[in-house]
């Protein structure tokens, strides 16, 4: 265990999956039908808040949320370093004002840069700064080091779950198939 | 598809899955030995946004987060209807400020109780009022109906990724086997 996540260490470790719990209780309630969809949306409920959890432990150092590294990786990937605020709302799939947010806080830091879309004028156009490169690559060297290179899933089970996850994705709009 | 999601739908999808696109992002900037737990990351944040937006939408009329519904169905399910605040933090795994805040506001709906432990000064006892019972079994019909009856996994596919799920939620110290 990494000493990151403070919620669930094996001191605070429930005896009991909490979640097969909540499966018993859907099914002496009448809801056996819908016990399995009930156990695999909380399933991902928890996974996410103990990956988010670590993963915003090791950012926060950076001053950097997920959401704020995520557009900044995104920027740092792009072409030209550059992305309308639209298009990168798009491509990670979170509600303009979100983006909005973040892009916001990232030029406030000096991280971003805005400036008007010379193709469109109601778009505005977000840039990484060579200090907003410098964090995210720092950032970045961290979470693998820390989180993305053991994850807390056998090798053997990568490519199953990540499979089964992208079914789940796609069943939802989340990319075309 | 479901209209509750107003972020992915058929219109907006993506041509290409972003994760897999993101997972070359990082092969190519030669950290290839982590893009498996990177892309597997990434995958439980998506899923856990597509689902969240699904049921805060179907709770939004009940005027319920899903971290209130499970504290309410926690307590509904608990043999006294009543449980001390900080064995909730613990059951649902959450920071005992958010449990606070969210008993604080259930509270304030009438929703739920609070009185003093006889058996630990230290501690508050928070018990479901009828009207929380009411709300809550309400929210659970329309949540059953609307999302826990098809999730978006195949049905063949259940098993196995609740066991998936299930082990790296274990290998983060969620419960103990």
């Amino acid at each position: 265990m990494s000493s990151i996540d403070h919620r669930a260490t094996p001191e605070t470790a429930l005896r009991t999956d909490p979640i097969e719990t909540a499966r018993r209780n859907w099914t002496d309630a009448g809801w056996a039908d819908v016990a399995d969809g009930m156990a695999l949306v909380t399933s991902i409920m928890r996974v996410q808040q103990l990956m988010l959890g670590r993963v915003e432990a090791v950012l926060k150092p950076f001053e950097l949320t997920f959401a704020r590294f995520e557009v900044l990786m995104l920027l740092h990937f792009s072409s030209r370093g550059a992305l309308p605020v639209g298009k990168i709302g798009e491509r990670l799939q979170v509600h303009p004002a979100s983006v909005t947010n973040a892009v916001q806080r990232l030029v406030a830091a000096g991280l971003v840069e805005r400036s008007a879309n010379p193709a469109d004028a109601r778009s505005v156009i977000a840039s990484i700064t060579p200090s907003g490169r410098e964090r995210v690559l720092a950032a970045a060297a961290r979470l693998n080091a820390e989180v993305f290179g053991d994850v807390g899933v056998e090798a053997d089970d990568h490519d199953a779950l990540f499979a089964l996850l992208a079914d789940w994705r796609a069943a939802h709009g989340d990319f075309r198939r």
